[in-house]
């Protein structure tokens, strides 16, 4: 229970982000009100335990939890039907913001954008454990009340996440450049892959099956998240263009130099994405495993990898496209390599570096 | 031992991947020789059992394990001191070829190429398991006879890997889609994240790590890679500035049609990379599980997992970045995932899809 939240919330929406965020505030006992258009999704929502349908009471925080192309309109509605604070879990922020220029109690609204989602949507696919110690970027605008603000605050942070505070401006930038464009770039990389020869897919590695992965996301919500944030995507996909015009240039001249800086920039860029726990980038090193590909192996693996006493920080599993054998990449503090390498050596397991 | 591998086998280079491949071959107590310019790189190679060092004796088979630069001069004094068969492990097929236009004893070399690395260099990163399992294009030019090319074939086999037979055209082009192209995008958004201020990176998740992961690497080496294959790389990186073009027109304008389809054919060029053991892609389903992040607690996942009788095909590990909490991601066969999630939840971990 929170002293400091607002209460009851009220969370408009009840598809996966809604309703685990219900759960999420249930768990601390949180009060929590639910409506949604489709009753069906209501019904389930509630029955899950995420909280109680709304019936017009009294509210002190709505969150809105709609798609994207509807939440300013929501949060234009919450507004004016209630005296409540008002926030959304939208993944654009100026966009809505444009939409609610002028409206009545304008302060009242801070947004927010949690940094968790799911391949799966409506309430059945919701979980109490989505946000936690995911980012929650807090973004009041302008006029926000320091009220407003500190509510989205103290929502985050009763839902587990851990709070990023940005303006919406460079929030949407922030997304675009560590989401959108990275979602983008993926799209593009995959369409060369859609009509190519079946034999050629055939010599695909860990490296394109990475590259690729976040362009089977859902193309409907795509479209709505980069539409609302047209203008921080166009710009960093022109800056991308001019990048691949020198690219191009540097390729099909020969011109190693140019060459050279662009792939050293990109190791730059990887550097400089945050390591766990927020913390700078500590070096690691992985260490491979061939395991067989079947039940238990794994298991025996990471059993004999924790005795080690080797914290795992990350973890690969490149398949054998012919036989049934796994290729087991275990990323670890550098330091803490040869010592996991020599440990797994000693119980039986083929290792390499 | 192979009747069918022309012995011994000179392994000029003892690089990881000339040193892996004698390792590899030691296994199946094929005579293996190496030189190398470098002798420390010769005496280490050799002291670690990958072969003997060269003495100018008679061999069956040469193996030119250089870096990409160097690979089509190599080859040609292969082809001149001596009358074996010769291959290579380059990344690249068409461009040593045109270096041999003209070369007397062009017959005698079959081009190869396993899709196995390591991110560390020499000979003491090498292990004989590095290509087990892995695919290991096979590209005869047009006058290779037919000994060299089952020669090549036999190499691979010995080495653990399975072949793939691709002219070099195809090879070269098969790569520049599957791996150069993939490299290069990943080094334009990795590039946008290199000046970004720290606050935005903060909201970095699990995609633009994927997206971004094969940037780290090696600038000097993906120099001569790229530029050994130009015209390849080149042709696909104009088809992306085309796509990017009608990307940027569709963003800027709105047009959700054509952003729609070009989201619509990423997903189709996702599905068309293929599955586990070369077979069609089965549909998959992901288990996600809150792990406490301290040595033991993925091993006592993985045990419980393994116990549960389903076979886990991936595994993606999201850090907390605020707390000592992580998030596994465990993909497994679509109709097994709700099992394994019932039996997850069963042995007290917090699950969700």
């Amino acid at each position: 229970m929170s002293e400091d939240l607002p209460q009851p919330v009220l969370i408009v929406g009840t598809g996966v982000l809604g309703t685990s965020l219900g759960l999420a505030l249930r768990r601390r006992e949180v009060e929590v009100l639910l409506s949604d258009r489709n009753a069906e999704h209501l019904r389930t929502a509630s029955g899950l335990g995420a909280g109680h349908p709304y019936a017009g009471q009294q509210v002190g925080l709505v969150v809105v939890a709609v798609p994207p192309d509807h939440v300013g309109s929501e949060v234009a509605r919450a507004l004016a039907d209630t005296d409540a604070l008002v926030t959304d879990v939208g993944s654009v922020k100026t966009a809505p913001l444009r939409m609610l220029d002028g409206v009545s109690g304008i302060e009242r609204y801070a947004g927010g954008h949690p940094m968790a989602g799911s391949e799966r949507s409506g309430p059945l696919a919701a979980t109490p454990t989505l946000f936690d110690g995911r980012p929650w970027a807090v973004t009041p605008h302008a006029r926000s009340s320091a009220a407003a603000t500190a509510a989205v605050d103290e929502l985050a942070r009763l839902a587990g996440a851990s709070v990023v505070r940005l303006s919406p401006e460079e929030h949407d930038e922030a997304v675009a450049r560590t989401s959108h464009l990275p979602h983008l770039l993926s799209v593009l990389v995959a369409g060369r892959l859609a009509d190519a020869p079946t034999d050629h897919l055939a010599l695909s590695g860990q490296g394109v099956r990475d590259v690729t992965r976040v362009a089977g996301g859902d193309p409907s919500l795509w479209q709505q998240i980069v539409t609302g944030n047209a203008a921080a995507v166009a710009g960093l996909l022109t800056q991308v263009r001019d990048q691949l015009d020198v690219l191009i240039d540097a390729v099909a001249t020969g011109d190693r130099a140019s060459l050279g800086e662009i792939l050293e920039l990109g190791v730059a860029g990887t550097r400089a994405i945050p390591g766990k726990h927020g913390g700078p980038l500590r070096p690691t090193a992985s260490v491979f495993v061939s395991v067989p590909d079947h039940p238990g192996e794994l298991a025996r693996l990471f059993a004999d990898a924790g005795a080690s006493d080797v914290n795992i920080e990350d973890v690969h599993i490149d398949h054998d496209p012919a036989r049934d054998t796994g290729l087991v990449e275990l990323v670890v503090d550098e330091t803490r390599a040869d010592h996991l390498q020599t440990s797994l050596g000693g119980r039986g397991w083929e290792t390499h570096r």
